[in-house]
């Protein structure tokens, strides 16, 4: 089954590509962006067909590959 | 208002960042992985709180810079 993984920056931490691109649309003319935070989105085609054991084995892809949690936060969902 | 962005590569286009994550679960003893595809995950903070209009800004965004629509699909959600 698919799962899909969103890994993104903690709050509070600084992030450099999210400032990068706000400022590049500000230039761009762009007005009333009052932020913008960037992340990856891992899309996961799994062979396991069960929705809390393919959630389950993503969240340890996650906690051990997919996300760095010591600055980033992850979400784990069923496509 | 919050939009989403997300920025995938289109089908059929090589997306090596997926495949070294797909490899690297491989050798780390994950099984079952048919497939992953990795992509960007943008959170817009915009001024505007009409969510027709904020979508449509989002969008021009995506077209002129947050998107390679040669090669990435993009998908606009209002949080």
């Amino acid at each position: 089954m698919k799962i899909r993984v969103d890994v993104m920056l903690k709050t509070g931490v600084l992030d450099p590509q999210g400032a990068a691109v706000q400022h590049a649309l500000g230039t761009m003319g762009f007005e009333g962006i009052q932020g913008i935070r960037q992340g990856k989105v891992i899309e996961l085609d799994l062979a396991e067909n069960d929705k809390a054991k393919a959630c389950a084995q993503a969240k340890e892809m996650c906690e051990k590959l997919l996300a760095n949690t010591v600055i980033e936060s992850y979400k784990v969902e069923a496509l």
